[in-house]
């Protein structure tokens, strides 16, 4: 645990805009952060990352919205690269942070009581026709009831956790658009694209986009979320979901599904709703860890097959931080793909690990009824909410 | 860790043999897990799934009760599918569950003084006749002692932890009974058991049995447990072990070893005997980390093969939580099995990665002699008892 | 967390040198040991290891002294096995360690305030000539800067964190001398060794050296490390590093660079210097993860690379505890080599678990230029340091 109680972020960003332009801007922010560093430990350095230079970066934005949209012009890695110049890991564009230590936006605590339920759908969506996707999104921080008791104060891509799942093939094109509603700098950071992060996957503030286009060159189930600094704080607050690439060549036919594990650091409630919270974080103890981001959502709503069924889980473990020890009771998978599928393939498998950030296809045939329950066998975090239901019928 | 003092179990298991039957049982158990759901994370759901319902369950388990014991009529999954129709994960039959938020029944703790260190023996046993395993188990609540100076209140299966190592051939039949000797419920889940666990591994209470086969289809170190819920706490109090399935094909001549690695969480010693602890399961810090329960034990007893000898570990981690990172000092892994052996071997490994809930297979050649350690790499576990010696002689 | 404060390592370290030779020297060890286990668990058992006894330990020191340094007669590990048959995992050569429950020796902590920051070059450095390898390495304690607000009382070879990266082939011949210069007693364990732990890996006290030479037999990035107990305290203050080796045939051309993946549990500040913490240690939640020994020194100061290049990653996580789950942001793993390279690759991976102890060899192909983040995707960890940047020039 961190030897001292954080700074609120609020003091680690900067919150004059004028910082962004002024010749000693950086420099003025590189002390502050150093002053802070021994605080919370690694940040000092994150925040380095996430220091913005005098060039360019709210121009660059700019530039990004004036592309912006569904079916705007694809800008390649090349022509992005130049942009901005001073971003780096979270191409932070630094405006107006009062959030404090925690993920408690007037945006993500708005409304709480409203919230209602909605099981997260595990289904594969359908490829998209003609090979190509535009997606348009929008990062929202707006709050999420993740089970029948629990509110959490989420920043979200489309104002969910996970954000929504993204199907494509080999060579596909994704034609990429984020646009920041709120007040607090994200950005989109896509494990399938082999493309300049600097440019592509750079922070933009309210109401600015940034938009870029990529072709997943390898099959696979992707995590994506957002990168900006402090990346621990954006993903843990809800900012992460799965994009899954089939091969070209499509793999046995199957029912397939996507199961996104990540944790929960919480606060304790606030006016009924609990912000995430960044010291918890930090002493990686989560309060819940779930698929699809409700925990144990499918006890109740289980997934459902028929006896002779091939099903294939893709796995994405948006972590923060914990591995997923993914283990279905009563069954034994046929075939892991450790490789982009269908490569390297490994059979009889009672459980692997997918690590933090990454993902895993695993595939099993029911070939007897049952009610089988999948878990991270990792039962620490596992009793946490990581656990579900798959029925086979008869 | 946990933001409040969890309740104790038995707060949230039902003491009331009633709640069984009555029709308002599962309503008033669930909403008593609901409202106790914050406290520690992810019990609420996990309750949920062991929450009675108003149908069959005691009737079920003495229909197991009926076909218990070796050589008893073999049930097939279809047949048992649906005798038990409200269990699920734990398929927990509750009933009298005194004994708080620790392992410590009056069964697991009585005569603690007496009991006596035993080295675990970690050959691999040789394979069964006529390929057909009939194994009729207790689950037993007993001392333990670990090491000279620690007696843990342990849940097991026959009165060890871990439980018997068993061995068998991929196709062989496995005939297995259960009966529980305590109050508290418990059941078994074979990972090497393609089966409907809402049947097979539904829990039994005291005096009643549940038998159930099964064909393993492939080759591996697996694990089994009780499946009770909460999961975490059963395993976490002993009840595990390791079931070995070779493949049809031998495998190149080898001394073969079993290890079991598993985590301890202790409250201090009560009476000379130290509970497990689940608060301390839910906050994943280890007292002891060991291989096959006792820590160190082959440091002082070592694992002995000649120069020559290919010496073949099944590594099984049961965790409750963390993997092994399974290291020989001194020497590198000719072989290790990715997949099911003697499919997808990797060469000229040091250290490799066994998931919690997961086993794999280690080979190596004893070219030279000496006295190589064999640990858990990740030393802060490790430390904790995760060493012992492997002693090649000339 | 360890339920008691665990008492100063110089409790448990026996002080005076007859106990090396007294004949009642092991026993009296042994009980001290014993009724200390219980505060640091694990630790009785690890100590039972490294009580010495009553026969030659210092006078196989001495002979190993005789032959020690570059170019000194190679000793087979036949010759050595039976210099110290006392000695087990740690091999240790107890004697004087006056640095209670951290790493604040007076050698360690002494010129803090000069002590200067320097990246650690993560090149892979050129084959030796002729196939041999002469290293005469010295165990030193000294401050180490380790970012610009922060230096460590570090144990450390040849004076760094992480020590020297080594570098040969399969076959090569490696001649080792380890001279120790300090109070407490030291060894090296090098994991591309097969050779006996007990005399190759022994400990030495100061001034005493010790010999062995070695042919790696397989490839791969091998992690060495000091083994002398309690090996966590050892690794976790410092002494550990990295041996690359290439494979007969030669991997594609590339770029390689090496990146052993720490972590840093420390002290408060001391006169300027944070001695490392092995209370902290055993709870597992470090304050810094780097790569090479310095938070995010590659953020600041990058790794290079042009388009075009294949860049090979030798990836050495030396934990003390925690697995690195390596990725590059906006690159995907062309190949990862699961065994020894260039057998078993896996092709299109977005990121894989390098275990505690282990090493992985990741490759990519810069296709496209750009700032390209390489971090430890467990975030919770990741953002404590281990973060740089591959920049690919056009």
């Amino acid at each position: 645990m961190p030897d001292k109680v954080p700074p609120l972020l609020s003091d680690l960003l900067a919150t004059d805009a004028d910082v962004l332009d002024a010749p000693s801007g950086r420099r003025t922010f590189l002390t502050r952060a150093s002053a802070l560093s021994l605080a919370i430990p690694g940040l000092g350095a994150a925040l380095t990352a996430c220091a913005p230079g005098g060039t360019g970066t709210r121009d660059s934005a700019q530039a990004g919205t004036g592309r912006g949209g569904p079916g705007g012009a694809v800008a390649g890695a090349d022509s992005l690269r130049h942009q901005n110049s001073n971003s780096k890991l979270d191409s932070a564009v630094l405006k107006g942070a009062p959030h404090g230590n925690s993920s408690a936006t007037p945006d993500a605590t708005r409304g709480a009581e409203r919230a209602t339920f909605r099981r997260y759908d595990p289904a594969l969506p359908p490829l998209p026709e003609g090979g190509r996707l535009q997606l348009h999104w929008h990062a929202r921080e707006v709050p999420v009831r993740i089970s029948d008791d629990t509110v959490v104060a989420a920043w979200t891509f489309e104002g969910d956790i996970p954000g929504p799942v993204v199907h494509c093939r080999v060579g596909d094109t994704v034609e990429f658009t984020l646009t920041n509603d709120v007040a607090v700098p994200h950005s989109m950071d896509f494990h399938a694209a082999q493309i300049d992060p600097k440019a592509a996957f750079r922070s933009v503030v309210k109401g600015e986009s940034v938009t870029f286009t990529f072709r997943p060159k390898w099959a696979g189930g992707f995590m994506y979320h957002c990168g900006t600094a402090p990346v621990l704080m954006h993903i843990g607050s809800g900012m992460y979901g799965a994009l899954i690439v089939s091969p070209r060549e499509p793999l046995p036919p199957a029912k397939e599904f996507v199961l996104v594990q990540s944790e929960f650091y919480l606060e304790e409630a606030q006016g009924g709703v609990r912000p995430f919270d960044y010291s918890k974080m930090l002493a990686t103890m989560p309060d819940f860890v779930a698929f699809n981001g409700r925990p144990n959502q499918y006890v109740k709503e289980p997934i459902r097959a028929r006896v002779g069924d091939r099903v294939r889980f893709w796995v994405v473990d948006a972590g923060p931080t914990h591995p997923s020890h993914f283990h279905v009771v009563g069954e034994q998978f046929d075939t892991v793909y450790l490789g982009a599928p269908p490569a390297t393939p490994i059979r009889g498998v009672q459980t692997f690990t997918v690590p933090a950030g990454g993902g895993m296809c695993f595939e099993l045939v029911c070939d007897v009824p049952g009610e089988f329950p999948f878990v991270n066998h990792g039962f620490g975090h596992g009793q946490k909410g990581a656990i579900g239901f798959l029925v086979v019928e008869g």
